[in-house]
């Protein structure tokens, strides 16, 4: 009956696999397969970091996000910290002033209620931060052994300012593609920890919320086309959403990109490509190249945007496919992921 | 460090336990000594359903829940649909008419997609019957064994009645207590399901998006003092926490709340109190004498509502306690529930 209703065949597996979760070419089957070939609506169907909808006469955006990161308190942050920021640069994608957050827990039988603590300050002090109120939550406990400590879900509301019109589908050719700064932090972090590597010098996870880098980027110019924060997935897996979601190219420059020599070292020793590596205080501004300028000035004076650079362009060319221009000048092309590289890492 | 910060004791636990999650007294602790404690704020304390709070000169409510039941799919139900219409219900309580709700999935490896694509169309299907759009989403995997099958979170943003001004402190000396239907159902559908029993009559849980039916009472008055979704810890607890918000006292009448025979056989089989037992489909309304009896009668001409009855009224003596009375017509005080009675019932 089931299949009779649904044309369309979820890939090779009959099972949920990790690599469903990681944000790559699987995720993306299981999200287009089932969800919007059921739930599909004209709003769901932008794909975009958040919903985006009118309410008497203002725009909002609206988003969720379940953290389920291990282990949950890690170098430069904790699952609570994740979960304030991480919903807080989706509604920043959207071009939106985050106002409110919902918060629910679920929590597994045993998990120590000194470290539930834990997790509750460092989101108040990550809330005020931000300067989001928290304003309603929920609490669920699941047998022990059918959970893993503590999985958070938070979902946000904003204002999006009225002169912006930003879209996943929006990317011109000729924009210019800015980062705030060194990618692939939080990936290493944690995948660095869950190995009990060590490094000389500490990699920290990039966990930031950048509301307030980008309040200052709104000031400056309205005409901005694309926001992404590259979390699941890198650098790669949202530059190809974006490629594919607007039809355009996306051309890269490896040497352009910010990489600090500790992380690109742990890259190497882990075996990962750090353009696939998750990023929690990144984001991707797509812009004109004659208002390029101006916003990478302002980016380098906040603390989170010290590191800015732009790292590529839109082009017409190769639709849909993002390729990276090598530091010898060759190019290679930047698939989406397919699997799993780093599950739970958010 | 923790403790010096936290003066208030987190009772005689240091773990978390099954009973936090039970919607009794060990939750409310929790969610006090800890969430509250650390994230109160004037929009949180309220300690509604939902969030209530203006943008652009219109009241909003915003809600979020989890959904954990066990099993997944029950008679007259399944997670989906639970998660969908518990959401929809939270929003109908701040007296708002629900609009957008978000969907994020934490899915275990290894869960069957099958299933999973059952889940999905239960929830379109239920999302269609409620009118309310699935805007935004998120799904994240988690490793065999740290999850059970499938966790749902939803919230949901509707926008509240101009005229409706409806609060859990807002239970008035006088008032009348409505319920709309039977209760208990769906909590033991789920433990007679757990339990292996079968009774001769099914009883199947009463989950039901309320919006429709009580679009119908709030276009016959605005007239509203409280509304709640009586779910985890089911009558009694919700009854409870209003007397406590209110600072009222609530009494009940045993012979007047609906109860279906096979449910009552079923509590006493499985040693159960119907008033603690949770429901997912019913609401009790708090309305001024007058207005009762035309809200009764607007309610049982709706299917939702067809056994709806006045069960209790609001008094200013025996503040912050609930008493029933008994058939026999003595009074016996109806507490909070301590631990947990029904662990992942929603």
């Amino acid at each position: 009956m089931i299949n009779a209703s649904c044309p369309i065949p979820i890939s090779q597996f009959d099972k949920v696999t990790l690599a469903h979760g990681g944000g790559g070419k699987l995720s993306q089957q299981l999200v287009q397969n089932i969800i919007f070939h059921y739930l599909g609506n004209d709003i769901l169907n932008v794909g975009h970091d958040g919903a985006m909808f009118e309410i008497s006469g203002k725009r909002l955006a609206f988003t969720t996000d379940s953290y389920v990161v291990q282990p949950i308190f890690f170098a430069g942050g904790d699952i609570g910290e994740l979960a304030v920021n991480g919903t807080v640069n989706d509604l920043v994608c959207c071009g939106a002033k985050p106002l409110y957050l919902s918060l629910a827990f679920i929590l597994e039988e045993g998990f120590l209620l000194q470290d539930f603590e834990k997790v509750v300050i460092s989101i108040k002090n990550a809330a005020n931060k931000a300067n989001v109120k928290i304003v309603t939550g929920d609490t669920k406990v699941v047998d022990r052994g059918k959970g893993d400590q503590i999985f958070i879900n938070t979902s946000g509301i904003g204002i999006i300012d009225d002169d912006l019109h930003i879209s996943p589908t929006n990317a011109q050719t000729g924009d210019v593609i800015i980062v705030n700064g060194n990618i692939a932090d939080h990936g290493i972090t944690i995948m660095s920890t869950r190995a009990g590597l060590e490094f000389e010098t500490q990699i920290t996870s990039d966990t930031a919320a950048l509301n307030g880098l980008m309040q200052h980027v709104f000031e400056t110019t309205k005409n901005i086309h694309v926001l992404r924060d590259p979390t699941r997935g890198g650098l790669a897996s949202s530059l190809n959403e974006i490629a594919q979601a607007s039809s355009k190219g996306i051309t890269i420059f490896e040497d352009k990109i910010p990489l600090i020599e500790e992380t690109k070292a742990a890259c190497e020793l882990l075996g990962f490509d750090p353009l696939y590596v998750a990023n929690e205080g990144k984001i991707l501004v797509f812009v004109p190249e004659n208002e390029a300028a101006k916003i990478l000035e302002v980016m380098q004076q906040h603390p989170l945007g010290t590191n800015a650079a732009i790292i590529g362009k839109v082009t017409s060319e190769n639709t849909g496919m993002v390729r990276l221009k090598t530091q010898i000048g060759s190019h290679r092309i930047v698939d989406m992921i397919s699997g799993e590289q780093l599950p739970r890492i958010c």
